[in-house]
């Protein structure tokens, strides 16, 4: 089969093997490369050749950095008696999204999965129990997803911290916010459920 | 609010900028980069930079090209007799897949548009009518899309190539095969009753 001229097949492969990018919108993206001013085209590979020269992970959180500290644990005015423990950078910016929060955070890069031959070495968990015993006391956020994974890592997480002067909480599970009660999953209620609080609290 | 690191936020935009990106896929995508092999991130960010500095416009017939002359007009083996005439090389390849071709191509780079300001001059309809000139005697087929712009842009083409000595067809208009007769448009019905063919021919 006749094919478009390889630097355009490259791109095309290249897009495919992005996640959620199929044959046919890899094509319609490299196509559309090629009406696109040069100038942009240069830009958009430039800023992905730059991306992983210039980010590295807080020395610190393990977040994406710039410099050696990311712009949170550089923050004079967060509230370095809070530790969130999260699985991803992204999951970090829910919370900064939520405006709920002006504690630190640690990264750990996954959670466990014995499945996915993930354990304790890989993730950043040594690192966030020498934060948490310099830290001496305060609060530790386990705020890992509501998962299966994420919640044996978290359980995971407070027997390794137990014996510390921290007190650990878990993110609350229940319904959705604007969520219609008679579609939630029964699992999702039985949380919500068992997690009831006093009115007024 | 707290943003990525200014180059992860960059990759963002720019995806941001392609069709079908959404402001969630684009960051979907840049996190995604962060995780992959930085070597493979690096062979996206230069083909993409190669493919503008790589690919040109056939001198003949203007489908992309590595070099002077693209693959088809290249090819000792097409019929230069016959001259399909497109929008844009993905039209050109949807034929070339059809396999029910093996005559040249001449890609016009968009229809008429009076509405978006493209005019004659806009497109590749000079070089056209040159070749046509050269060629002599064969046939020329208009296969811009069956939309408004794309017939009334084969229109104009029929009264441009007037006179010359070719026989100028148009791409026939239809039921797609294995399509339902009861769910089609009715345009599409009634141009599919116009050029209805005897049978058996």
């Amino acid at each position: 089969m006749l094919r478009y001229a390889p630097p355009l097949e490259r791109v095309i492969q290249e897009f495919e093997r992005l996640p959620g990018i199929g044959p046919k919108s890899a094509q319609r993206l490299a196509l559309h490369l090629m009406k696109m001013d040069p100038q942009d085209v240069q830009s958009l590979g430039e800023a992905v050749l730059d991306l992983r020269r210039e980010i590295r992970e807080c020395r610190v959180c393990f977040n994406y950095s710039l410099g050696d500290l990311c712009p949170i644990c550089e923050d004079p005015t967060r509230d370095t008696s809070a530790i969130s423990v999260v699985e991803q950078p992204s999951d970090l910016m829910a919370i900064e999204r939520s405006g709920e929060y002006r504690g630190l955070y640690h990264i750990l890069g996954g959670v466990l999965s014995p499945l996915h031959g993930v354990g304790h070495e890989d993730l950043h968990i040594d690192e966030l129990i020498a934060r948490v015993e310099a830290m001496g006391s305060g609060e530790v956020i386990l705020a890992t997803s509501p998962t299966v994974e994420g919640d044996a890592t978290a359980e995971y997480l407070r027997s390794m911290l137990d014996g510390l002067d921290v007190t650990i909480t878990r993110i609350a599970l229940g319904l959705p916010v604007g969520s219609d009660l008679d579609y939630a999953d029964q699992v999702t209620v039985a949380r919500a459920l068992r997690g009831r609080r006093p009115m007024g609290e």
